[in-house]
């Protein structure tokens, strides 16, 4: 059966885990597609072009913003990233699902050009996981843990309109969850009524 | 982890194989509820009351109705047909989730009362395949199964705005893609933000 790829945001706080989930959903899956951001920063140690990110110059992406060719973009510390459109277009066009590892205020965008999109938020089971998570990890201090935790809270709040919250208690189960939550959006009448009707 | 049930409507056309795929979906889960319906009409052969149907009188059902006790029902060529509200409440509260195997009329009055039910269309993977099916019964004329056909497009049209379409093609695929929506349907922000904050 032939289909048409979809657009999967995937939003999460730091210290839940989402690159550990996403890292377990991409394995043996050829019918996925993960969308690499560019930026204007330069590579950190070990940093692979094309696989980390698009490393480009200030001027080649003031020229992309022109051009209209990101989903989304913003600035951070004085550095653009940006999701360029060309490649998801390729994979959806491939039949490929495509995962937008993206923050919050970048979801708004694509769901705003896109509200086709599915928007899919990873949770910790509670707060105080949350929190044993971001202190046994040894990288922050206890105010930067606060902090994080703060932002963590309003992000909760501002991903209340998403989709989907997959808890990320293991990262089996959280993986399930997304390999029910892709299973069952490739069901939508939109896409299957075509299909049954031979159009 | 604890949560509450979730109402599925099972809808499908004539030929379609909903019995099979619904039989096989219950197969070794006890999370799920089969909501039997309340009928006025006799009991056929071998037909078990509380497991096929459940027979009330005349009156009993009226009484019902006046009462507010069903989610839905409806009248078939002099027999009154029903939902009782009571035991599907029940497993809801259980923490079961519900599966309502109920026509397109029964399925509006359900989502009125109830918009956070959702509504599943069992679907043939083709025109062509369903009249095979049909005809493969041996238990309809021709005609019969002209109409039969004719009475599906019209469902299918009707369906449009149910939330899912699962096509089946085997057995196998169809409750696979059963599976995956149920629980992709628990991974709701209304059902899980409250478990992240402990509420």
């Amino acid at each position: 059966m032939s289909r048409r790829g979809k657009t999967f945001i995937v939003s999460g706080p730091s210290g839940v885990g989402k690159s550990t989930v996403l890292n377990a959903l991409f394995e043996g899956r050829d019918d996925l597609f993960f969308s690499v951001s560019a930026t204007t920063r330069g590579p950190r140690n070990g940093e692979i072009d094309g696989k980390d990110y698009h490393f480009i110059t200030a001027d080649a992406f003031r020229a992309m913003i022109e051009a209209d060719a990101f989903l989304e973009y913003a600035e951070y510390v004085g550095n653009f990233y940006g999701t360029p459109m060309r490649y998801v277009d390729e994979a959806l066009e491939d039949g490929l699902d495509v995962i937008l590892d993206i923050e919050i205020q970048g979801a708004v965008q694509v769901y705003q050009k896109r509200p086709d999109t599915v928007r899919i938020f990873i949770a910790p089971p509670s707060w105080e996981e949350l929190e044993r998570r971001l202190t046994a990890r040894g990288t922050d201090t206890p105010e930067k843990i606060q902090k994080r935790l703060l932002r963590a809270k309003v992000e909760l709040d501002s991903a209340s309109g998403y989709d989907y919250f997959v808890i990320n208690d293991t990262v089996e189960e959280a993986v399930e969850e997304l390999r029910a939550i892709l299973r069952a959006e490739h069901c939508r009448p939109a896409e299957r009524i075509p299909l049954i009707l031979g159009r």
